[in-house]
Parts: structure tokens; sequence; C-alpha cells
């Protein structure tokens, strides 16, 4: 198999609703933390009251961070669970919409406050996703 | 398991192309309901003719509905289905992008007129997704 | 089944970390091709460092390619992969987001540099997506 690919099967599947006031990122990894999902596939459907995201710069290797104190939809949402510094840990990149509609996105971050969300994991199993410092990028890469 | 995490199992799987000229939503709340897909996860590739969305007014406890006439790809989508009044009810939130690639987007509504979609659903089995009031946000949530 | 639907079953499951620098759609098509993945479901996150998709002009039925040579987070993707021309084809749509958040979307083309992508792909099996030219779009669908 080409480098950097590996093959998993099915684990377990949750589907659950955060409660309002929760912190989305926290609550996600406070999850998988108790359930032992260590590598995972999560998607969620939802809304905060306000949104907390980074960008990320390629150059300097630093996360900008931003930030949107409107309440927001969250429009689209790509998230992975892997190992970082041995916990359980949510990559995730989302985008958000205001109230016309409007949309903003990055890399997320702990600060986002949820109103309501519907959460969706998929467990991998048979394979294991540890996150390593990565010269070029600057980035922890599994 | 905490409050509000269920576990699942695969269900069913089903690929489709929905039809130019037909509603999204209708649609594929149509194929749940004869297939008897009362739980699931959705997800959609596309292009509209017409963009109906909404933002849901977290303090006022309703929704106001956006629109936007002119021809958009889809380019972020999530959507889960479960039962609402009895019947599949598709939960999706969505990302257009118009001519020049800009973007807008929010909670998905019937009246997206579909110029071309293909579309995946994966049915939850071992769960039931119930949606009834929940006072605190005035959403039907499960 | 309704028309244009079709059930399919679980195949396999990849989760890969693509190189930087290396090409975002000719490096998930190549993967494919190698491990004869004919039909399947992609997501992806990461980062380019310049952004290459498209508008359909569904009059014109043409597409019009668009850019961002910023660098950007990929922050909404869906994804298939079905045959086109006997190969594995990636039809896929992104939202991309800048520096400061704002985002831009459409049909991903060949010319997205990665920074950083992470993979997943699960194979589709037990259903045959063939892409021919469908006359009243002007796409190749299947």
């Amino acid at each position: 198999m080409p480098s950097g690919f590996r093959e998993l099967t099915a684990g377990r599947g949750f589907v659950g609703r955060l409660e309002t006031g929760s912190d989305l990122v926290v609550e996600i990894e406070r999850f998988c933390t108790e359930q032992g999902v260590l590598a995972g596939q999560v998607t969620v459907i939802g809304a905060v009251r306000r949104a907390r995201y980074a960008y990320y710069e390629q150059d300097d290797h630093r996360y900008r961070e931003l930030e949107s104190d409107t309440h927001h939809e969250i429009v689209g949402f790509t998230g992975n669970i892997s190992l970082k510094e041995d916990r359980p840990f949510l990559h995730a990149h989302a985008t958000f919409a205001d109230a016309d509609g409007a949309t903003v996105g990055g890399h997320l971050v702990r600060g986002c406050e949820v109103f309501a969300a519907e959460v969706m994991i998929r467990e991998l199993a048979g394979v294991s996703l540890v996150r390593t410092h990565d010269d070029e990028t600057g980035l922890a890469l599994w």
C-alpha cells in the first residue's frame, strides 16, 4: 500500500447530542476518552453561541486564532479522532454561517459554545493513529 | 455511556442520484419513507438551481428563512435522518457556492431545486432517534 | 427501489495522509487506482498551498475554473469515487478558508497543492458507479 495509507475496519458507532452551553471540542474528546475511542471519524450538525477557529500559518508554523461572537449554524464539519500525547484528540475543520447566511471557517479549537449539536462518531478499528511532530509542516501528524 | 450518546450498528447503505428539477429535501425524505430508513446519516454532492436555507434565532426560537435564487454548487453537507411526527425527517446543514466561489450556508429547508445531486445514505440500526420539543432551545431534538 | 437509488454494502476502509506538495485530486485517484477502489466515499481534513475549484454553468454546460493562490484550510469536503472512462474518478466539492476565515468553494479540480491532508476512503461494495454523458445536464453522471 502507498506510504501514508493504512487499511482499517469498522468499529463501534455512536450518535449523541451535546448539552446547550457545553464546549464542542471538549465534550467530543471527553466522550471518546470515556469510551476508549482512540481512532474515529466525526461529524456534527448543529449551532453554536460563539465560534472559535484557527488558520494555520504554513510559513510561520503557528496557528492564528479567529473568533466570531455571534450565533452561528455549523454548516460544514469534517473531523477525526487520533491519539495526541496519549489522549483521544479531535482534529476537525468547520464552516459556520451567521444570521445572513454569510460563512467563515477554519480549524476548530476549544471555546465553541454549543447551542445544539448532533454528533456522529464512527470508530476506526485495526489502525493506530498517533500524532507526532512533523518538521516539514510544524504540525502534529499521524 | 454519558447522557445523550447511544451506540448504534451499521444498517443498509444506499447511493442515489436525484432528478433534475426535484426538491432536494422532499426527495431524500421520500426515499427514506419508502425504504423504511428511520435513522441514518446523509451526505450530498451536487448543485441546485436555487438554494433555500435558514438561520435559527437562538434567542427568539424561530427560523429566519434565507434564499439565493442563482445557481449554486453544494460545497458542504452534513445530514441525518430521524423520526419527527412519525415520519423520516432530514435534518441537514449545507454550504452553497456561487459562480464566483462565494459561499453562503444554513439549515436546509424545502425549496432547493436540484440540478444534479449524488446522495449517500447510511442507515443507523439499533438506535431510535425520535424528535420531541426541547424547551431550552425551542427545537425538536432527539 | 426508486429509480436512481441502489443498495450497497460496506467495502474496505482506508485512512491516509498525503505528502506536502502533492496534488490533492491526483493522489486520491492514484491510491484508488492502485488499490482497485472503484466506488467509494471520500472525506478530507487539511490545508492547501493553493486552491483550484470550479463552478458549473448550468445553462451553458461548461465549468468555469476558479483559483485562490493563497494558503487555505479545507473546511468542508464531500467526495465520492466512481468509474469514468474506466478509471477511478474523484468527484468532490470543497470549501476553503483563508487567513481571516473567509470562505470560497466549488467543484474540486486538479491543481490543489497539498500542505497537509488527512484522507478517509470508504469503499462501496455491491454497486457499480459508471459515469456516462447526461444530455439534460451536460455532466458525466452515474
